[in-house]
């Protein structure tokens, strides 16, 4: 408490970060009950788990509600510029938070949730039957739920803003069409040439290696240690689906996923949630537990996952480092080249799976994604034309077409439980990630090209991370990155990735 | 929902089931952040995970103090005669919880949450300096604290009556001293002649043997695989100190820690804890999640755990089940003979430390501690007298004297937990044991001397488990076995097993 003294001064913001901390703790709870259900719970505790969650869910939405709160971020927000930059971001934060709870009345979060809970069953079912129909009625109640949402919300432009400003503060329409005219023909265009450079594979021999998964969790843990991981501050586990889960800045857990074959699903996947956990373990401390004490936007989170992943991870700077930690625990790779360890993480192939999806072709799927929600939304399509449009899209911008809807429509969860507006941000972070990118490679390239991993979390702690929600996602970018968000760095970026760095590979491929 | 209906048809019982359900989703979470903190919270989450305590502790205590909640039990209270035995055991267990939340005012509460909190970790430094003096000034607090409490709980005929209450609903001094007054005499008697006897020793070659941790982890999963532990319905887990921690009654989780040396400590805290696992697992599920849909009392809860690790597990029956299981997994016990391993198991050995006592000491523990507790409540005791008290006690009891603080008046952490009332629940849970051993052994004894495990779960399931809270302990207790509680069957017990078994222990070891 006492180190918060010196950022929070004004005795409302107090207040009112005195008056969230309960909220804190109802976050904090379902957060540990959520990595409980997916790490240890035993099965049949899901009934009861269910039951939790909905009431404390439905208490932590009736403990939002509080009039005194509002009153208290009313009177701050009056007189904002008495305040400063942190204190500021909570009554920000706060403002959002409140405006959300009051437009979406009671009956409809109710509804959404029941909707959502159904859907997600029926979702599974669908998906294993490749039966759209089945899941239809329910998309269409999620759509009309949705659309609700963004009426009483409020937008100016387009009805979908107000579902995108949900999950990205200040995201519109608009934004993501400018970003995708530049990058799908881009993509387009730097997809064929890798397709027919042959320099980059699209399958390669060690997707068929099996590995030990005892083993994989050394490799994983060596990678982790490889990190400067802290383990007093976060865990390590197993789960169906990988994840990161805050659980405060001094609790920050990582799941993956051992399927046995093809290591570098475990490790991407590993080296993806790692930047999320990052992101969360380098926030500033004096802002644990207040309004502000988090990663800002799923948009600036996924930045962090894909810098990691992709940028850093899928670099040929990380390869030797990688080979090294491979060798001494998987052992198969000591019998290829560091060109082939290269080759084998780098894979392009144009696919029907967005999870599955390499570096190039993965923003296309959400340009898929976001076209259809747009429309959706807006009413000029309807969700009985989904597949179809779907499947038209599928072709027309990766060339393949699903033979059904489980490789298709189907595919992804985040319909069934309600998320119309997130699938953008997955852009948006390869978008954010590739600024970094440029921003770094014309300051200070060595900091990648040498792979000097304690320089690169403390500038991402010092630039991005310690801010925590302070300042609005788009702000906090041009502050960092001198320019607004387009998609001229990630273009720049696949460019310098996919065309010219074949040429002089070797140069970055010593150990 | 659907199968509640059942039982519960009044309807203003069901609305009260269905207002508590918040409660019940608070303390699910906040078991899940405790079972959570002791097995895999990374050390540094503590901070936060404390703030949450406290913000989730208070939140639940301000919900409890519900006013239409206390109308609507009011009312169901004025037609008890129209209701069924769950729907009065609802109305009886909110009576009491209400009241007591109505009778503590919040001030108190938090006072007594601050002190403990504090005690806590001053108790834990002053033991390891083995420096009374030091906790001193914090016990004469929660004594103070604990007479205020029972002051406006009110008692009828001892103020200590109230603080009983707390932990075992109607427990009164009077029947704890009743039970005293016939137990230590019966206890020194049958002490000494198994002192002179020989039979049982004090000490044992096995203690001394250390074992492989992997294994011991082999043996004790095949001890509960052995008991049919439902593994979808509950865990094992390791932590600093043996617990079972109850989620909902298809989650139930159980720790145990391993010493490496004196593998008795080791199995028989997990037969012990899994004695309190079977009560929450063998709960009615129609009155999951409802005020009564839980154990009963701490006195209830130990009858259960002791039955187990004691009755059933130190009983002569189940060395050769143990020792096929020790021998497949530890196996160093392949050396010893069924007769051996019996009496491994048994040693009676006056000793300074509760935790450590055998089945014939423990109850001189739990007086002394009763007998100071009550003088200090009573106020015929100051504080700073109680370190003489204990260590002539002790001498006079067990012969035994401490030679300092740590392993005398400081082994416990319950005082510092502001926790006064909770030993005598202890000798309570021995003292029902012993009622349920003497039923079975009048009534269908091969039950145990055949270690019929399916017939002895499904016995206590039928007789105890399933009823949670719906009878008040001392009812329940009349119910099944027909009689007060009494310390007579625990004498007997301890006479037939101390006195009269070595005589003709071979019968029962045959494999």
């Amino acid at each position: 408490m006492s180190e918060q003294t010196h950022l929070f001064q004004d005795e409302i913001v107090k207040k009112i970060i005195e008056k969230t901390r309960v909220l804190w703790a109802l976050k904090h709870a379902l957060s540990l009950m959520s990595w409980d259900l997916e790490t240890y719970m035993p099965p049949r505790g899901v009934e009861d788990r269910s039951v939790a969650f909905e009431e404390l869910e439905g208490l932590l939405h009736r403990l939002s509600r509080d009039p005194e709160l509002e009153k208290l971020v009313e009177k701050a927000n009056e007189r904002l510029d008495q305040l400063n930059d942190y204190e500021r971001g909570v009554v920000r934060v706060m403002k959002r938070m409140l405006r959300i709870v009051k437009l979406i009345p009671e009956e409809l979060a109710r509804r959404e949730a029941k909707v959502s809970s159904e859907a997600t069953v029926v979702w599974r079912e669908a998906k294993k039957k490749a039966d759209f129909k089945m899941f239809e009625p329910y998309l269409k109640e999620i759509v009309e739920i949705q659309r609700e949402k963004a009426e009483r919300l409020g937008y100016e432009e387009h009805p979908y803003d107000a579902l995108l400003d949900l999950y990205e503060e200040g995201l519109r329409t608009r934004d993501m069409e400018a970003i995708f005219s530049e990058l799908v023909p881009a993509t387009k265009r730097i997809l064929e040439k890798v397709l027919s450079g042959g320099f980059y594979p699209q399958n390669h021999p060690l997707e068929e290696a099996k590995y030990d998964v005892a083993r994989a969790r050394e490799l994983l843990k060596s990678i982790l240690n490889g990190f400067e991981w802290p383990w007093d501050r976060g865990r390590l586990d197993e789960s169906a689906h990988p994840f990161t889960i805050e659980l405060g800045m001094n609790d920050v857990r990582i799941t993956v996923r051992y399927e046995g074959y093809d290591i570098k699903r475990a490790v991407y996947s590993l080296v993806h949630e790692y930047g999320h956990a990052l992101y969360e373990l380098q926030i500033d401390p004096r802002i644990a537990r207040t309004p502000i004490g988090h990663g800002v936007s799923m948009g600036v989170h996924e930045s962090q996952s894909r810098f990691w992943e992709n940028i850093v991870g899928r670099g040929p700077w990380f390869i030797p480092w990688l080979k090294e930690r491979m060798d001494k625990t998987i052992g198969y790779t000591r019998d290829y080249t560091l060109l082939e360890l290269y080759r084998y993480v780098n894979t392009v192939k144009p696919g029907l799976i967005r999870v599955d999806a390499d570096e190039v072709t993965y923003n296309l799927h959400i340009y898929l994604r976001f076209t259809i929600e747009k429309k959706l939304i807006e009413q000029s399509l309807n969700v009985d034309e989904v597949p179809q449009v779907w499947d038209d899209m599928m072709e027309e911008l990766l060339g393949v077409r699903p033979r059904n809807a489980a490789e298709g429509v189907l595919q992804d969860i985040h319909w069934s439980h309600g998320s119309i507006g997130y699938f953008p941000t997955y852009t948006l972070g390869n978008v954010i990630a590739a600024m970094i990118w440029r921003t770094l490679w014309s300051r200070s390239q060595e900091l990648l090209r040498e792979l000097r991993l304690a320089e690169l979390r403390r500038w991402l702690g010092e630039n991005i991370h310690k801010w925590g929600a302070t300042y609005p996602p788009k702000e906090l970018v041009k502050r960092v990155m001198g320019e607004e968000i387009t998609a001229g760095p990630l273009i720049e970026y696949l460019e310098w990735k996919y065309l010219k760095l074949p040429g002089e590979v070797e140069d970055y491929l010593k150990p």
